[in-house]
């Protein structure tokens, strides 16, 4: 196992000086946050730093925040608490650090009232995610800045997250290399998965098959993985139920560097080692909607055109299978997919798995876009036209979620259409998802994660093996 | 793999009538906490509820309140977000939740201050460990209540930190059991992490060895597992480093169950398999110190002495090693000890790794005692008298932390007795530490932690298996 390759502190440099252009003369703020406990103080959960800050400083230091301001980059840490090298070792000292980060000059952090000086009414930041954190920007901005919640920024703030956004949507070659660390990890751990999956043991032994190889790798989760029987559940945090002969099970899960950069792949395992006829059938729709998707991505090209387009071959896929009768065209305007993909087809990828979602639509919509108002579609987590360097997923599913189904207000307008008796044939279907990571080329796309076996065939032979 | 077994309602309901009694006729609100985000909302860390709250209620229910009062239990839960059963799955009702946990009513949230009315002024909380509920119980007590930071308590809240103290110190058969359900799966763990360090790894593959048993056992780490090569380090987060041949690996880690009761244990593995004959040595003097410790406590023995017992074992080691010269005694009271073991032996454990430390020495201490002044010793965690049910780990070590071998303030009294040529023979170990957890019986201690191997022959044995 090789140890993981940081940014180099050049590309850290020429983000910041990308940033520091757009700002003009405009000061900003951008925070680390800091180590939470799980309950009591001593015992902190293992601090994954703000995504700003991971972009623009390129290593986790807790506490510390960034200042920008004319032309110049100024990092702010907190000197260690006097018995920190006993319990957590030695830490670097301020001039490693300027060295390895870059920046012109290290301080200390309860200085930046003293720096920031008579220009604080125009200083910038993006409100953190740790109230504690917030309330120090408050004092260092000198206006009420409240711990993040998806919520809105607005005046300097808003112009801040514009220059950030703008820079963040389309990656460097250094993001793409961490991305890539972080696929290959990925891959490894759905291997190990594919060759854990078998009837009798317990979804969260799928889960520890995958966890322990992002770990060996000195990684972390991007998010917490899903490995479940009840792929239904879009987001199962369950990890207890038991896998039994016939089930799939659903195992959506990406390792993440040290420095915050992101995987996101979805496979489906079958316990018994080969799908039924019926998963079979429904497994091939759904990777058929994840090619046609993927055969979309180009420059220029809109992403809510490639979620519709996952959603039309899903929806193609269905009447084949005779689940709904009529004319997919028509089907499909009255939103028949989404009884069954009831989600969009993916999201910005990078150093969040959802890439800036922490600024909510101002990031995932296109200035003048807004999201639709249909159920399913509305999940939509990015409508933006794709840009060379942005790396997405694509992900479309098929999943029988029984307060969908039941629902007359979702139902109804295809319920005539849709063929329940025929759908029954299907029960051993609960929920498939197949995902991706690709990046947008020049030329067109690269599925990033290609080494890991998507054609069932594939995964039959890697389970047999 | 078996899945965990819930602690019995029957249970929940006796340690709330406890409570109920001790608090007669005062009002109490205790809060589960929520889950927080890693960077954008919707990507939340695994939800690790409040620890006073899994006590008496058993499920981690996140966002929830239990109300005491007047002899009855109420549940206060979130009511699930319309889209909830699509990405988590379905919310039990809350008949099932009120027949799970024994409670006698289960109503909505936000509906405590009618459910407390007029008798807000008497409302004792506990503070929560996240900001946003700590302003909930703000608005439910009216006045206002601070994150916890391991602060001091005051009022009625003290009042009930004392009942809730009087209650955890010694945990019922329920605790216990999940202690040892934890413990069993540590176990395993630590097996297999011996199995897996060996020269060329690096410090993350001890470390998921280990986490993939907790993993698999739906279980997660009680504390951040510690897997380092520099075990002069004591808290070492880090795990990129190289293991070589020659080194000693220091693994320090625990599972925590479902309902989130801890274990800990430490144990040193040789990378080569074997110790030198140098690390054998140190090896033996800190088991000594370990089984020394052990072998003192009883009911109604003062934690301290164990402690002090530790401390002296092991200065006792280093001067028939011929690191100190002198009397032990003499150099005891000097302090020679905390040069190489500059922590406590040991801490409460139970629903925390540190259990109670939530409420710092409030808990840790008894009345009218308080932390040394003396470097060292002032890191003891526990100052109490042992009662039979407590459960506290035993850990001593030997460490060569240079900051503190090369600090005049410490060295200083003994300097003169320290033989830094005879302890330069002893370069090849940095750190050691050997850690069980032991319950208090009504005759003496029965160790939790005894299927992990400690002795060396054993460890070495196991290496070679």
């Amino acid at each position: 196992m090789t140890a993981q390759t940081p940014t180099p502190t050049a590309a850290l440099v020429a983000r910041r000086h990308r940033l520091l252009a757009a700002l003009g003369d405009a000061p900003a703020l951008i925070v680390a946050g800091r180590p939470r406990s799980r309950n009591y103080p001593a015992n902190t959960t293992p601090f994954r730093a703000e995504s700003h800050f991971l972009y623009f400083v390129g290593r986790p230091i807790a506490g510390a925040a960034l200042l920008l301001d004319r032309g110049r980059s100024t990092l702010l840490v907190e000197p260690p608490e006097p018995d920190h090298a006993l319990w957590l070792g030695e830490t670097p000292s301020d001039e490693a650090i300027r060295e390895d980060t870059g920046v012109d000059e290290v301080i200390a952090l309860d200085r930046v009232v003293d720096v920031v000086g008579g220009r604080r009414g125009e200083l910038a930041t993006l409100p953190s995610n740790d109230e504690a954190v917030a309330a120090w920007q408050s004092e260092a901005t000198g206006r009420t800045i409240r711990a993040r919640t998806g919520a809105r920024v607005e005046g300097v703030d808003a112009r801040l997250a514009d220059a950030v956004i703008a820079i963040r949507l389309a990656h460097d070659e250094a993001g793409l290399a961490q991305i890539r660390a972080a696929v290959e990890v990925t891959t490894a751990a759905h291997l190990a998965c594919s060759r854990a999956v078998r009837p009798g043991i317990r979804e969260s032994e799928a889960r520890a098959a995958i966890e322990a190889v992002f770990l060996a790798a000195d990684m972390a989760p991007s998010f917490g993985t899903i490995a479940t029987v009840r792929g239904e559940v879009l987001h199962n945090e369950s990890h207890g139920g038991l896998v039994r002969e016939g089930d799939l099970v659903l195992c959506d899960a990406g390792a993440e560097t040290s420095e915050g950069w992101a995987s996101d792949v979805t496979r489906v395992y079958p316990a018994s080692g080969r799908f039924s006829a019926t998963q079979r059938a429904i497994y091939d729709v759904v990777h058929a909607a994840n090619r046609a998707a993927i055969a979309k991505i180009a420059p220029g090209v809109s992403y809510r055109d490639v979620h519709l387009e996952a959603g039309r071959t899903v929806l193609r896929g269905l009447v084949d299978l005779g689940i709904f009768r009529g004319d997919v065209d028509g089907l499909f305007e009255r939103g028949a997919h989404t009884l069954f993909f009831p989600h969009g087809v993916g999201h910005l990828m990078g150093l969040d798995v959802h890439d800036l979602e922490d600024l909510g639509d101002r990031a995932g919509y296109a200035p003048g876009r807004s999201r639709s108002q249909r159920f399913g579609d509305a999940y939509l987590r990015l409508d933006r036209d794709l840009v060379a360097g942005m790396v997405v997923t694509i992900e479309p599913g098929f999943y029988q979620v029984p307060a969908i189904l039941r629902d007359p207000a979702i139902v109804g307008p295809v319920e005539a259409d849709l063929d329940r008796a025929a759908l029954a044939r299907f029960a051993d279907v609960r929920g498939i998802r197949l995902e991706d990571d690709v990046l947008v080329t020049a030329s067109g796309s690269e599925i990033l994660t290609r080494a890991i076996p998507i054609e069932a065939s594939a995964v039959e032979a890697s389970m047999r093996g």
